[in-house]
């Protein structure tokens, strides 16, 4: 057993074919006016909320009912407990951040009533007890019972590492060692409908040693494509993992089965599993993503659609999907140290999961447009309520992904104000980032040793900036600094050597391969990591849908600290079409329709922060004239 | 019980409602190049074809096996049987119009194999027979017990109606007195999950008098909306029929249902159920329905979307919606004479309904996209076969959709080639049609009469013809002549006397409305009644979502006589854009993406014959700059 006081999130420290390994959450202090005070509210608003909302809607009630202290009927769906779960994760980032004596004493509520129900055989699951007893593993499709299992032991785990309370640990020992019993290599056969515990197990392992664990994960992720769970592409069933090529089914599912792969890749280095991630992740990123990082476009199955299925209004993009794409890439990073996962990382973090949350920390997105016609707001909960507590445990693990170490040294993954304490070779080293990221791209990092040592510090140059500059010491890097890699400065630090990063941050007219055809001739507007969109309260005399952006635009990016809790909005003139004489109907003949168009200004605010003040009509894709006007003058 | 000889597809002609009464398809001849062709095809390929698949596929065999004949399982799907009546049906317009040995010979093998399985109960479906008797009636909402008792049922009347053979007419009367002995006031409550027996209900009260049937077809639209089959908006039942406002549910149970509303309405006057339909049709027409007269675009539930709704390559709009679509429209032109229900009749009849079949008369569309990457093709058959058999009998039934009588004289609907006799005020009428419709405007009507009467001429003017004219006897009619209506010609006809219609057709760039935002941007191509769009095949060296129309393109049209049996199609010049430095990525920054523009020459063929040459995209919404490049000299 592994020292309680890691409090690493994946803990790659030992994982052989890992080449980044992790720093503890605690040794990382957010100091910064966009982080900090969004950790803060999830610390004190949502997490209480979610706490409330457990109770409410008989979460807490179940476990209970299970361990025989309550009568009453189950309430809710199948997979409930899931979310108690996810919330223990939350909490355990959270305490190993900051104390917090509300959420210490709210925890250590939840533990025993959750340690109460587990069956002498290792069995814990409050919605197959009583009447349901027998139906145990008998729907291993359909019923989440792996799932929820996973999630059990990933809190376990959590609250294990944060707080050395190893209770919920040896429960979740317990409940592996029952399914290690009922399933593998010459047992019965099966994979989970919902993936999820394949991960879970990795990191059990990680935290045990005990190999059999490691042998579970494999055992789920050999076992697919068999047809156990139907076989249908929904459940990524459909094919053997290392053989398939497109990303597909259920976002999801797909994606926390790809987190699992490669958990399990990062201690076997198997090749042929890399291979497999390494055309999964091509195939995802480069058809099947919105620019917001957000993926999983199709309704139908919370699915992943087509090559290029992105529509903008009827996005499905699931919360837990963009929240799932940050956990899959941040694995790709831990093996490979590219860079190219970062920046899917972040795109998806500040516009993909930043978005399903609202500015007071208590409302949710589960479906998430990129165009909406006003009607679509969050909730407080959902009857599905993945999404929430799958928000927390991301927020509130994420200093444990600003820095990673090497062997050659120390790692910058994602910038903002903030003190973190890494031990490079034994040696404390406090590294002092101060930044207004992600609205301005100057970082002024400072480096605290306590003597003389050579490392490398790996910094991360963002894929999108066009003119990065680095200033050592106040002396700038000879040679050109590439972007969409890390870039290695070696040397021999000194205390107090300082590390300029300046990465300007242009407005970009980003425009999307002409094959997803919804988008051509459009533009989405992005200034750094920031995706942006308009917004009607911001724009209140312009129908958004016929706003069209000249070839080159005047721009003005501009510093609101008090709109929407400080935001960088984006100002520019535009052209609107008025079209007249245009009945209800929805088919008309061009030549008898007539329209005036005129000059208007406008306002495009982060895409993370719409839909917080009144209702209206959003689009991120805004239509462009930039091809279509060339025609005229090169005709 | 009415005379044999009546042969109407929908019989109005004792509709108290009503105010357009039918004339008999054998009636109505037509000769011309465009429709007469496919009607052959449909004869002589299609429906043997389709027989022959019945058979392979164990449609018959079913039939067989329930009458004790043959042992062995049911085969397919619990509602195959409805597909068999569809071909009878379809087989009884045909051999209205035509007689055909080969046809007549086979339905009359497929008769008696119905008949024998009728219980002495009147019941009769072949899946619930042996191990399932006892599960009759117990799933009224997903098991299609009274939606495969109505296509019986409409495949009865039509036999009876056009061979004068009453057997299977007895044998459908009996299921119907059947359901009545279950359902009904003061029996069981039920409505059926998939609307379709209300209609035939309907059918059944005009053609043997008797007003239980009537009062059953009321009886299953009166219930909806109580939860009878789940109170889902896809079933049609979340709300009553009166309340609804909005067109929703799956696309073909709610036009069914909407035609059985229609042909109640059309007995009982019920002023609720019209204002019910008109807000349902305005809905449908304004907001959910596709240029080709395609509905139903959602692919969740085969369903209707939300408001603009309409995605071009993710498009469901399955067949039978469409074909759907001209059957309630023909009912809603039967109340009303109004042409705004005969436009969309004919825009789904050439456009959304055509389509669905190759031009070879075997193989169909079941998913309808406006906009394909080259994958999609049509198939032989399915597995759901409900498209097929309902395709062959729309086209057979055809020509019964082309006049109609009401009190003041006949209206002449549609256009091509054909000879008709009709009786007005008991003297026979004969009408000749000469044109090359839809190809070409012109229509020259002559009228034969056996002495002079005073009746009136209805000629519909359709929406899309902008500068209609009229020559009475070569004079041309004083007046202006509106579109969009019927232009009512009364006089003291005389034998011999001409009409001219001229409807000029020009080729016209269609515009959605810009709530129908993934079209903002785009036109499509019509030419009277024809929608148009771009296959790879004629245009091989373009990238068809990188052509751009001018604002002002140079189109022509040109008659094709050995292109896909015949064609006009479009020619004209636009513009490709081809991006350079475009790697594969999905998402650029327009700063960093170069492109080049060069003009191009395209064709463009009619929708309804694309996919019957080699494989290759297609699309119908066609970029332009229209709107965009007006920025520049407006700026």
């Amino acid at each position: 057993m592994k020292n309680a006081s890691t409090g690493f999130v994946v803990d790659t420290s030992k994982s052989p074919y890992a080449k980044l390994f992790p720093i503890p959450i605690k040794n990382v202090q957010i100091i910064d006016e966009f982080w900090a005070p969004r950790l803060k509210i999830v610390r004190e608003v949502t997490l209480p909320s979610q706490y409330r909302l457990c109770e409410k809607t008989g979460r807490f009630a179940n476990f209970r009912r299970a361990a025989g202290k309550e009568h009453c009927n189950f309430q809710g769906l199948f997979f409930n407990d899931s979310d108690v779960y996810k919330w223990i994760e939350a909490v355990a980032y959270s305490l190993a951040g900051v104390h917090d004596n509300v959420l210490l004493n709210l925890v250590q509520i939840v533990i025993p009533l959750i340690m109460a129900v587990q069956d002498k055989d290792g069995y814990l699951n409050t919605y197959f007890t009583f009447e349901r007893r027998n139906e145990r593993w008998t729907n291993l499709k359909d019923m989440h019972e792996l799932y929820c299992a996973g999630h059990l032991i990933q809190a376990a785990i959590s609250y294990y590492r944060f707080t050395g309370d190893r209770r919920l640990l040896d429960v979740a020992c317990r409940v592996a060692d029952h399914i290690g019993r009922f399933f593998g290599a010459g047992k019965r056969l099966g994979v989970p409908g919902h993936p999820e515990v394949e991960m879970a197990l990795v990191e059990l392992y990680r935290t045990t040693g005990k190999e059999e664990y490691l042998d579970m994960a494999r055992f789920f992720i050999d076992n697919r494509g068999k047809g156990l769970v139907g076989g249908s592409a929904y459940h990524i069933d459909h094919r053997p993992f290392r053989e398939l090529t497109e990303i597909a089914g259920h976002a999801v599912r797909s994606i926390y089965l790809n987190c699992g792969a490669t958990d399990v890749y990062m201690e076997t280095g198997e090749k042929a599993l890399l291979d497999a991630l390494t055309k999964l992740w091509s195939n995802m990123t480069n058809r099947k993503m919105y620019i917001t990082g957000g993926v999983g476009s199709r309704h139908e199955g919370e699915a992943f659609g087509e090559d290029y299925e992105l529509p903008n209004v009827r996005a499905y993009a699931e919360t837990c999907a963009a929240i799932a794409n940050v956990m899959w890439n941040w694995r790709m990073l831990l093996i490979s140290g590219d860079a190219k996962f970062t920046d899917v990382l972040e795109l998806a973090l500040y516009n993909g999961v930043l978005s399903r949350i609202s500015l007071d920390g208590q409302q949710y997105f589960y479906v998430n447009p990129l165009e909406d016609n006003g009607h679509h707001k969050r909730q407080n909960w959902f009857e599905c309520a993945c999404c929430p507590p799958n928000i927390a445990r991301l927020l509130t693990s994420l200093p444990g992904y600003f820095y990673s170490l090497s062997k050659k040294g120390v790692w910058v993954h994602l910038y903002a104000s903030n003190i973190a304490n890494v031990v490079v070779d034994g040696m404390n080293v406090t590294i002092t980032q101060k930044t207004r990221y992600p609205w301005e791209g100057d970082v002024d990092l400072v480096m605290r040793l306590e003597k003389m040592a050579a490392f490398s510090l790996f910094l991360r140059i963002p894929n999108w900036c066009q003119k990065p500059l680095i200033l050592m010491n106040g002396i700038e890097l000879s040679g050109p600094i590439k972007r969409g890699c890390y870039v290695e400065i070696h040397r021999l630090w000194e205390d107090g050597d300082t590390v300029h990063v300046s990465m300007p941050m242009f407005i970009e007219q980003i425009i999307a391969n002409s094959n997803l055809i919804e988008n051509n001739d459009k533009v989405a507007l992005k200034r750094g990591p920031i995706v942006y969109c308009i917004e009607q309260v911001d724009n209140p005399n312009i129908d958004l849908k016929n706003l069209i952006l000249p070839a080159e635009p005047v721009l003005e990016a501009k510093w609101k600290p008090d709109l929407l809790n400080g935001v960088v909005v984006i100002e520019g003139e535009a052209f609107l079409i008025e079209p007249i004489e245009q009945n209800d109907n929805l088919y008309f003949s061009l030549s008898e329709t007539k329209t005036k168009i005129r000059s208007v200004k406008f306002t495009a605010i982060p895409y993370f922060t719409w839909a917080n003040r009144e209702q209206g009509p959003m689009k991120v894709w805004i239509r462009s004239s930039t091809f279509l006007s060339s025609i005229n003058w090169k005709n």
